[in-house]
């Protein structure tokens, strides 16, 4: 059996966790791809800091281009977070002939269609599943299995934090502030929110997915763009008359002129809406092919074994061909 | 760029869709494959009955012996519906080393076992992610992106007669028999309803949903199985009292023994199940896995172009791997 061996940019909470199921499912990931699946290295800002995990034979280092220089490495997952240094760390990776995969919608989002052209030029992959949705399989979906078609419509709930504080203000009839409080405390919102609830993420996210679904690259900063912290306890027990709900929706569709239309807003979703039912910390992706019709996928949309579990599906995929 | 010859067996409603959209999307399929997929045969009943789509090249026979000793031909797409003659085709093409895709959930659950061991023997693939719930993509889902996951839970709303059955008798106020005489009129329902209303048809993408997900065959016949033909609306109408709806389940976990239960049987819904929000003819396909959590799949589960939209995929699926 062939060893592939791998790199990982960043010990964190997805890095960490995709080591974990890098050595963890070595018999899954084997029986999947007919390789063995070996990681060589793990890059961190500190390599003197105390991990209490047993690493083997992996070389912990700070010296990215001791990564990128070694021939035997063939994939490289990105885990660091942030569009710098990660979106250049990719493509010096991919310029070197390596596999990339990454979990990191930001970096991604800036730099797409540009990384694109280099894995297509040098005939590599680049994948991404976990970037958008977390766990749940919508990328792979739209790429492999929906291949035959041609999409019209994507839409989703792609913000985790989002969707707990809408949930929570419908459910318990709290106020935004106070949810957003609790979030914080039960980690599904960060001390510096911003990014989540003004919807810079879910931007991010619809730039990645309408590339891969409609085949147009938007940069987030084009996309028209509404959060969620204007929203008080009146405009949800309004939509709840109606019997709707309030979400955070990212959505681009094809429009009659046959121009894209892109935005992240929030929406009442009736009742008979699939994405209606959406709740909590979960996202779901939803898809219209020609041939298809509509398509959704529901799942956890961050966490660090749902996320590495996409990234380690990617590395798979990746091992699988080579 | 390399071509891949492919015999579809059967133009009925599925291998006639399939037939097209292999046809009609030539460009998408050759930009995810890297290949020109080409259909050389199709496998038909009756060579002289007149039809109206362009054949091009293709050879329309009613020889298979043709068909398996072509050497040229490295992937066959059954479509022909029933077990026999598609299980015995299945097996021979395996046998005389070509590929196999098939849509054919009740040939499938008959010998998944036996036809998996000749791929594997062989080193060929057997795909048949159209085999449950349509165009959406479960299986292929389950085998890739989420490779890395142990699943100790498959549960889906399989079938979409007896779903759109449920929803019209709760939606509507309207008893089983009448719906039932609608449904087959507005062709969501076969003129012999049994296999779909009788859980015979769930029980066999229960099958096939169990090996995949928790990697044991249970043979159709040995599942416990109910239908949805004594459901009246007093069993409807109790259940919407409680805030649930009556849905058709298949479902398989691992019990507290390691061993598997699996069952077909009507189940009431709570409102914050995933699967409560499926209606009409929708399916829907749920997994837990024990890095990803909760993922589910919905989408539309029966209908040529559909299901000729995973057939499809799974050829493309099998030609980029050539």
């Amino acid at each position: 059996m062939r060893t592939i061996k791998i790199a990982i940019l960043g010990l964190g909470n997805v890095g960490g966790a995709t080591s974990q199921i890098i050595l963890n499912k070595k018999n899954a990931l084997a029986d999947f791809t007919g390789k063995n699946i070996e990681i060589k290295y793990v890059l961190v800002n500190d390599i003197n800091k105390k991990r209490n995990w047993d690493t083997e034979n992996i070389v912990i280092t700070d010296d990215f281009q001791a990564i990128l220089n070694d021939a035997e490495v063939e994939i490289v997952a990105e885990a660091l977070g942030g569009i710098h240094p990660a979106y250049e760390y990719m493509k010096s990776c991919l310029l070197a002939g390596k596999h990339v995969v990454t979990a990191n919608k930001a970096a991604l989002a800036h730099g797409l269609k540009e990384l694109h052209q280099i894995a297509d030029e040098k005939g590599l992959s680049l994948l991404y599943e976990a970037s958008v949705g977390g766990a749940i399989p919508g990328l792979t979906a739209i790429s492999i299995p929906l291949c035959a078609n041609s999409f019209t419509k994507v839409r989703g709930i792609l913000n985790g934090t989002c969707n707990y504080i809408l949930t929570m203000m419908e459910r318990e009839g709290m106020e935004f502030d106070q949810v957003l409080k609790l979030a914080q405390e039960k980690g599904f919102a960060e001390a510096d929110p911003t990014a989540d609830i003004e919807g810079i993420d879910v931007a991010n996210k619809l730039s990645i997915l309408t590339y891969l679904a409609l085949g147009t690259y938007i940069p987030p900063t084009q996309i028209s763009r509404q959060g969620i912290s204007h929203i008080g306890m009146t405009d949800i027990e309004e939509a709840k008359k109606d019997g709707k709900r309030l979400r955070l929706i990212g959505e681009a569709h094809i429009n009659e002129q046959g121009s894209i239309s892109c935005n992240v807003g929030v929406t009442a979703l009736e009742a008979e809406d699939p994405l209606y039912n959406v709740c909590d910390e979960f996202n779901a992706i939803y898809v219209e092919g020609d041939l298809s019709g509509p398509v959704m996928f529901y799942g956890k949309g961050a966490g660090p074994f749902p996320t590495g579990s996409a990234v380690a599906g990617d590395i798979a995929q990746i091992a699988k061909l080579l």
